[in-house]
């Protein structure tokens, strides 16, 4: 197993020499979806999940039996300037809410059988207001990213990194409008539903972030715009990369950081698959960036990672029809 | 509980007498939904079928508990045209394998929790060649219609009607341009798998069983061109609908039996939700004629109810969300 990071320089490490998938489980898999008792292809998107899971989980029959929702909550100092519709004592109102289990995500994480972690990332003390100053410092940031790390369970088979905090989409825009160039505007959204003058303020914000940086490097921009959960998830991502648990990332604030790794090294999300396309307006636009196709599409714009949690039943039973069904021979079925 | 019919007339009496939604459930759904710990509308459609649910459940906080996949497999004379790229043993091949627990659809209902029924229509028996004479008689409609009526667990609490039948989706497309018109091209497909012969085949069996009706009626369609499974699948979603069981609607052929009630009675698929856009062509033109919005869109084309029954994970997310959830008052969350 790949010890721990202690320093940023050592993520950087794990960043450059990432796993990849098992391509003999995934021939084998591709060989036994062949003789699956249904048309070729018939199965469509499932088919292709089925032979991407056995890649990560090197097995030609993978199973999801051991899901796990990650979630990870911050506070943010660009809420000083008016950027959500929620004041900020909701995040750790939340973060009790997921502790009790009432939030939407408790239920979904339930119903798909999944175990569900909870780390509030220092919400007494909110990054800095990134349209002043870096929002993180480099400990703050070495400190998110292995909260995130750590928060993963080896033992998953499958991880969904999600997220709480007021304000969070603002950095998320300002991230992908760093990383991805375009517009404020491209890339500011309704958020928890601010109105329009909120909708001019996050985009003052996030132009404000973006011409304060200094440095183009993806890390650096996670440091300079992030929030503390945004740079857990990305920790989280890349601890399941190591471990080869693959991921479904959530929404615009979860792809915000998957953005960051993305950038940081070429195919760093090949283990991730896009859950669900967000009413957020921008999040589609971030997962064209990432090559990613999402699965579900259903107007879902909550965070906590619920759209990815919704995307579990799709992902565990692609599992199960690959892994589960007879071949043509097995059942006795002519092949056409 | 509504006597099982005895006769077509009497198929006709409940569709001309169908239950509606229980309005009090769903005005205190309504009322829920707003009251929970997420901004408004944030959970997407997912709202939207938590409300649904309440109103054919008659309960606020409607669960999805006991769901149901009822298939029925047919046989069809059409098959002599070349119409498929399988040969019709498959059919039974298919039902021996669905009984085995070896196809995809079984692997479905086990991962969302559904009991599976299987009928097999009188598959030594196949319909007539609809290019040449009627393909059911009244007597043969019935029995499929009692079939699928006489299939519904009146104890579950969510119906997926499927199907399996070599050569049904010419069946199908027969019936959809019967009813909605437009040219046999519009409405035929690749099924599981034609090339382009086998499609221009199937074009030319839809237009000459379409040349050969007398008469609009649905039913009469149904029994002139229709599957025994497709009247059979009928048959389960108007039982279900006098049981006010919500159904989930599978591809193109389970939305031909849907487009007969559709058109039979105005409102007859209102406990109908449409589960997917099936790969089949024409599968999203019949949707669009039936003015329903499919759950998922992942490229599958397997009948077998598989697509529907995938959509299980989205209906019963939907009814935990909903019923689960705090409010923000139970959960000392601020409302914004």
């Amino acid at each position: 197993m790949i010890p721990t990071p202690a320093t940023i320089a050592d993520f950087r490490k794990v960043l450059a020499d990432l796993p990849a998938p098992d391509a003999a489980a995934i021939s084998a898999a591709q060989a036994r979806n062949a003789q699956l008792t249904k048309p070729p292809g018939a199965l469509g998107r499932l088919e292709d999940l089925a032979i991407w899971l056995a890649g990560w989980q090197g097995s030609a029959t993978p199973r999801v039996t051991k899901p796990q929702v990650a979630i990870f909550a911050g506070n943010h100092g660009v809420v000083a300037k008016g950027v959500s519709a929620f004041p900020p004592e909701v995040t750790v109102q939340m973060v009790a809410n997921f502790t009790h289990g009432g939030a939407a995500i408790n239920q979904l994480a339930r119903c798909f059988g999944a175990t569900m972690t909870v780390d509030a990332l220092e919400l007494d003390r909110p990054t800095a207001d990134f349209t002043e100053t870096d929002a993180m410092s480099p400990d703050d940031l070495l400190a998110a990213l292995l909260t995130g790390w750590n928060a993963v369970n080896p033992e998953a088979d499958l991880l969904v990194p999600g997220e709480m905090g007021i304000g969070n989409t603002t950095s998320a825009a300002a991230i992908a409008c760093a990383l991805f160039g375009g517009a404020p505007e491209d890339w500011v959204g309704r958020g928890t539903g601010v109105d329009d003058a909120g909708l001019s303020r996050k985009a003052a914000a996030v132009q404000a972030g973006v011409a304060r940086l200094t440095s183009q490097d993806p890390l650096d921009v996670l440091a300079a715009l992030g929030g503390r959960e945004i740079a857990a998830m990305a920790g989280a991502m890349l601890r399941a990369r190591t471990l080869r648990i693959p991921v479904i990332l959530d929404g615009f604030i979860a792809c915000s950081a998957a953005a960051v790794l993305h950038l940081a090294a070429p195919g760093a999300l090949d283990h991730c698959v896009a859950g669900h396309a967000s009413a957020e307006a921008a999040h589609s636009r971030l997962l064209a960036a990432l090559n990613k196709t999402p699965l579900l599409s259903l107007g879902l714009r909550l965070g906590e990672g619920s759209g990815a949690a919704l995307a579990i039943g799709i992902v565990k039973a692609a599992a199960e029809c690959h892994s589960g069904m007879s071949t043509f021979a097995e059942a006795g079925v002519a092949a056409g």
